[in-house]
């Protein structure tokens, strides 16, 4: 677990370092800082509720009526039955349980290992050893995060049936070709809101074909649940995926929605927590925080969002004024705060990146799980974009703390690159 | 998820609470308050290095640093190599990732998903479709935590050969059984600390018969990091499983420590972290928390082992002096801090601990993962002790804010009960 990349190495060796005052944060779909009221949440559940949630004593129900508040509490600002919600650790892991847990139910690959199992309590059905083609197909897009691509990968590769939708120059998928595609139990899964671009999908016309056809829509909610107001995803999901470290709560907390009455098979066994669908102590100060973050989210949602917009529609106008030539990748109704901008005149990434880093820059081209800075972006290429530039873009995300001033000094840093670049 | 159990409604209905300041909390195998030095490192991972890890700048490379600097700080203060150690989020997740990738690895059951993989990188080989009876078979006890009883069930059921080893009235495992049993590549898997008496596996001598016969020996060493010096358990294990908040640490870290160069298969899949082990975004404030936690626990080890030692030997002492009937459950040489004793005179266990509960004690019977008070105790049934003995037991574990005082309140309580029982 050495460092993964050249340019990891680069930056770790040049001793450029964060500063918390200086740093010039541009990455929030990576990651965000914690709220210090979300912090406090953690901090008091740590002093009171620290007991474990299946003990049966005071300290233990004390932890426990902690847990199923937060359940209640999201569940209402969210819209979501709270019986489905399922605290694990975030996206990856909510995205695995629900895709591999409905192939699984359906006598796909990893299904054979707990075929017959309900999503709750403990009992153990009797179990076929023997895989098999599943009875059902994952639907997905080619502009996914790595915490989904990757699995459908693997599906694939193993054998179970995976379709890819194409989208369009805005990141948009063909509802007709959806419709042509989607047979009844088929699983489609993919994001409302793209992480690089921040393109949105039509998710409740989506959902609509999904459900009318008989099959399930699986939502990885990553993104949405800090970019969107809740109405604007929670109807229109079977399953979803949550991560807390994108809405200012730590990493390490989030959860898989299901909606109660979808069975899908377990993968993992101990004690009958989250359901059986994730056993092991619950991570209560965790699920504390996570509630926090939802409720401070929700309490600002408008104002913060309004914000959010200002900054992602001025800062093209504010580079062009400057003098930066680049391209606006970004469709036009794409989520507040995410930006996505080409610079033809990178003749070196890395070296731009580099810079940037320089001058207290942190920003991103790609998710953070991607482990490379250069090349093209799989994200704008699918989307029709040609190398210049795919392989030119960066992507700009706004968050809680960013202001406007941010966006001068990034126009200050990329006037100067630009120049030496063109020599 | 309701409520689990009817004695969990009738603490919550009587509105019986915890206490910071009254209560005496008696179940530290269950859960361990968080240490305020410990929680000090997670708010200030929060505040300094809240970065992805992954993410290829400054904010990024700070977090990374802080996520490696406790990898080799923890393989330091364990004498484990730190290369071999993967955060997750705790014992049940470990034991899940080791037992099945390893059992998946020759050839079982959950193989078929992943035959080929290597534990790290993300690159998928050919994997062929159509499950197994692995090439190795599991060898366990009867006297395990949930937490691994739960997934050995589970393998049986599907067709995974599981052994069990009987234990004698120490609830040691016979070493010239395990002699004859174990096969090369064999995968033995037992904690060398029973959580609910405190007896110990001879784990050195344990390990020299399975490293010999060529399998491999994994300890679920959730209890042995809290109760045992690092060199009584870390020097004997191709894997074990490690949680956080059995030593003062937060809910949800944990690691599993897998020996270099002993290849299992991976389960789930997205970005590369933890080498691929365990993907999505490093639980960073977890992970610094963990570290402070195991540096607070190695440096005060002989002093607060010493302590937890003269409180379990004198619990029996003053028990007996204030008249309380008992029988100790434990053997003489149970690890510091716990004890099992069990109550002849009980005729009523779930009054008995609604009583304890209205005096604010809070302790258990069996793990919290249990879901019931009442009926014998498995652990002491295999233990050779009859029904009487078996069903009338209680788990006292202390810790770090443990005190003698806690023995007197806990004795004074038990005359009265034991009184108003024999009338």
């Amino acid at each position: 677990m050495a460092c993964r990349c050249r340019f990891h190495r680069r930056l770790k060796d040049s001793g450029i370092g964060y500063l918390p005052n200086k740093t010039v944060y541009l990455d929030y779909n990576a990651t965000a800082p914690v709220d210090p009221g979300v912090l406090g949440a953690f901090e008091a559940a740590c002093r009171r509720s620290w007991g474990n949630p299946s003990s049966l004593h005071a300290a233990g129900v004390e932890a426990w009526e902690l847990v199923e508040g937060v359940r209640q509490g999201i569940g209402q600002l969210l819209n979501l039955d709270p019986d489905g919600i399922h605290f694990c650790t975030g996206g990856t892991e909510a995205l695995h349980a629900g895709i591999f847990g409905y192939i699984a139910r359906h006598g796909g690959f990893f299904g054979n290992s707990s075929n017959g199992n309900s999503s709750s309590g403990n009992s153990f059905s009797s179990a076929s050893v023997g895989a098999g083609v599943p009875s059902c197909r994952i639907i997905s897009t080619r502009i996914e995060h790595s915490s989904l691509e990757h699995p459908l990968f693997m599906a694939r590769h193993t054998g179970i049936p995976v379709e890819y939708l194409s989208v369009d120059s805005q990141g948009k998928i063909d509802l007709q070709e959806l419709k042509t595609l989607v047979l009844p139990e088929d699983l489609v899964v993919l994001s409302p809101v793209n992480h690089e671009t921040g393109s949105r999908q039509p998710v409740g016309e989506i959902f609509k074909v999904v459900h009318e056809a008989g099959g399930i829509l699986m939502l990885d909610a990553v993104q949405a649940a800090a970019r969107l107001s809740p109405s604007e995803w929670t109807p229109y999901c079977h399953m979803a995926a949550v991560s807390g470290h994108k809405i200012y709560a730590p990493k390490g907390i989030g959860f898989l929605y299901k909606r109660p009455g979808l069975r899908i098979s377990r993968f993992r066994f101990g004690g009958g927590q989250e359901g059986g669908m994730f056993p092991g102590t619950e991570n209560v100060p965790g699920i504390a925080s996570l509630g926090r973050a939802f409720e401070m989210m929700e309490k600002n949602r408008s104002e913060e969002s309004a914000v959010l917009a200002t900054l992602s529609r001025e800062t093209p106008w504010i580079l062009k004024k400057q003098g930066v030539e680049m391209v606006v990748e970004s469709p036009a109704d794409a989520v507040p705060g995410v930006l996505n901008l080409s610079f033809p005149w990178i003749n070196d990434m890395e070296t731009f990146l580099y810079r940037l880093n320089k001058e207290n820059i942190c920003v991103s081209r790609f998710s953070a799980c991607t482990e490379r800075v250069g090349g093209e972006s799989r994200i704008l290429t699918e989307m029709g974009r040609g190398p210049g530039r795919a392989s030119t873009s960066l992507r700009i995300a706004f968050g809680r703390w960013s202001k406007r001033e941010d966006i001068f000094t990034l126009a200050r840093i990329l006037v100067g690159m630009q120049r030496a670049f063109n020599v």
